[in-house]
């Protein structure tokens, strides 16, 4: 961005956010999102996300100061300086997942996801749950308490949990990875192309019902779920040269 | 044993189990419970573990014979000289777990577990558990999908699933093992000493709605759980010689 | 490969390998290698290792068969329509990493691996290392066993004993896979970029002496070692289509 | 202990540890070790495990004080009110391991282990081990670097590193945990009653030599070693009561 970037700012519910967002609305001026370069949200990780899935329409990059608990997508938090800082950050575009969920109802219900899609139990039973890859079967049938398929962006979140592996930005994978799995006894998961199709059917879906999540989209006793990359969709966020997100994933890797 | 024992037949509801109870009655002398000095149980290790719940308050030890799809807890499955192999049984003793759970609601429900105990999410939103071992508190916030507490018996079941390691029969420890732990950040979970006293807390119960399970009872939206092991409760079961339970559990660890 | 393809055989150590060797010349033209469209190798992968290696600079595809213990990197053992098995197969192109090892003495050492280059500890005392990607030092001191640095080739072979995650081919991705690390407390690893330039810097390595690995070649009491990935250098196996290099690894993630 | 206590002091190389021995020497009577009912040793873990060593044969307790990098074994480090702190110390006793190991030029040498007794592969050549425990072939042959058998005290050492469970003290096991396993495929390892025998034949040992160690007791190329728990022995430490040992390796488990 060579002249200065027009920002629009928005804040998170905590009164942190907001009071910053007051500040730096007095400091900087502030226009609606469709005459704005860029977005500034403010709060934690989870707001980012939605602020990702808010303006995903607009195209518009987001650049996130960190005003929550957990800031790994959020920069430094500071007022000074902010159209410099946003003109020398640099931006890395990502896409999302979309889930597309079958219902034993027959519903069908889809939804973006920036991080995974994941599927639970819903009751004390064991779902189980056949994994297809790209048309094959490639387990018949894993007794676990789910599954998840996870984009190098949130390698480092749920999939961390699940004991699935931090993959770098940019690295063209998706992790597939088991959660509680019982038979395949201790499967570790599955490193896949990121155009790899991953189609999961779940067995006994009425006797032994399962969720299946994408980002902040929840569908309820689902007997089909297919998750792709949609190439279709970018998400732009724009991080500070020191702090980028290779490097934040990076780092990541060689924490204690 | 040293005279003929008088046996209670009991089978799963599987035609299989059902058909194998019928030749056996017609072979063997079936008595009732009331009469019986031990109860054969017909079918896999899930109608075990309801067998053992459904008479303990008899006190009988229980011989299984394998009609399921898993029989880890079962001998095999033999018609012949069935009083002479009860004769030259095994017998091992297990304590059960005690839950006692805490709704949000106030109210109590208690159950025993011969498996594990465990903790589970209700919704997307992930929990969040506080740990008190004996009255410390270990871990103060734990992020994740739930936790659970197994027994040696159980540490081969649901344990195992969650990558908790596996525990030979009589070495007086439970295992104490997260569910997906996002913080602390892959945290393994713990050994502890048979008589610990685990307590769970759940932080923002309503918004974060969590179950709790112990073997067939389920809890929803617990705001404490209370774990022990229960001494004044014995479950026996008997193994035949060549294939008795220390002998299973530690086969299992040699699995590749 | 349009028309015949003029076969160069060669063959393990062990008569198995030899004596179906004796039976395919005799079945079809064997030419040297100079005039070679292919090679042929019987054995099992560390010989298909061996003979990447010792062909590398003629740039000959290598078709494998299987006459060993393990066959990864091998096509099934059949003796007839050699030709057309060759005609029909998919050739998968892989750079090997380069290890450039400093010993104590200043003595430099290199040598290239096809599937990881290893560290490991020489005496009773724990190593010492130091690990710089791109310059950048990511672990001061770690105190380990060793380390190792994997091609997604060789992420199913000592990268995963020593629990790195399996890469699939094409992913570009490398895996540093510590070896029993003690400090940082059971570090993971980490998933790198395939053109990072990682060194590792022995700490105290006169009292903790150290040795490194490129496959078949070991250099004693190395005090830096430099690993990047040498794309000047091309190595092609050649696999029948149903199972081809890259189903194989996949495949090898979904092993129970 | 009710009377003022006799001490010998010792201490590490390093000068921090000597000169905490010069002062504390000035402050406090120090007897031979013939004459003392406690031995003070100021340094780190190491230097606690060569002192056990050492004294094993007189049957004393032994205080630490840390004057080193790690100090797990280790009271924290004051001058003031020694004798009082160590009437007031708890006493845990432990039981060594006993390492008896053949070479392949048919000698023998034996060594006690306090923290565990580990097999590692001496040339780039993988190990291949026989396992067999209480004289029954669990594996009959394990491809790896190597395999330990550690106490509880010592599974918060090398047994983490390599993978292995934390062992409460106490708690009657070992830990039998394998170093980076090749065949069976990522085999985690197994708890073993503590009075088991654990004997490891070396397969191929003049081809594929392995060392064994017994704490600072190192054996090369052997071809078979045999581990067992010596109850014959015994070793005291002394903790002071608000971070006794059973809390110490408590609390390790719940370290992030």
């Amino acid at each position: 961005m060579s002249k200065i970037p027009k920002i629009s700012f928005t804040a998170a519910r905590q009164a942190s956010a907001r009071r910053a967002m007051g500040r730096l609305k007095n400091k900087y001026d502030h226009v609606p999102v469709s005459q704005a370069d860029v977005i500034v949200a403010l709060g934690g990780d989870g707001f980012m996300l939605r602020t990702l899935h808010r303006y995903l329409k607009h195209g518009l990059p987001i650049y996130g100061m960190n005003r929550g608990s957990v800031g790994f997508l959020m920069n430094e938090y500071d007022e000074d300086n902010l159209p410099g800082r946003i003109k020398k950050a640099e931006s890395i575009t990502v896409h999302p997942l979309n889930m597309s969920a079958t219902g034993v109802d027959g519903r069908k219900k889809t939804a973006l996801a920036i991080n995974e899609v994941s599927l639970l139990r819903q009751t004390r039973l064991a779902a189980k749950i056949r994994i297809i890859v790209d048309g094959v079967v490639r387990l018949d049938e894993m007794i676990c308490d789910g599954v998840l398929v996870a984009t190098p962006a949130g390698s480092t979140a749920y999939n961390l949990s699940a004991h699935g592996p931090i993959i770098p930005i940019g690295a063209d994978l998706l992790a597939l990875t088991p959660i509680s799995a019982f038979r395949p006894r201790q499967w570790r998961g599955a490193l896949l192309p990121h155009d790899a199709k991953v189609t999961f059917e779940i067995i006994d879906p009425h006797e032994r019902p399962v969720s299946a999540v994408a980002d902040n989209t929840e569908a309820f006793q689902v007997s089909k779920v297919v998750v792709t990359e949609d190439r279709s969709k970018s998400l732009t966020m724009m991080f500070d040269p020191e702090h980028n997100f290779e490097e934040r994933i990076l780092k990541e890797q060689f924490q204690p």
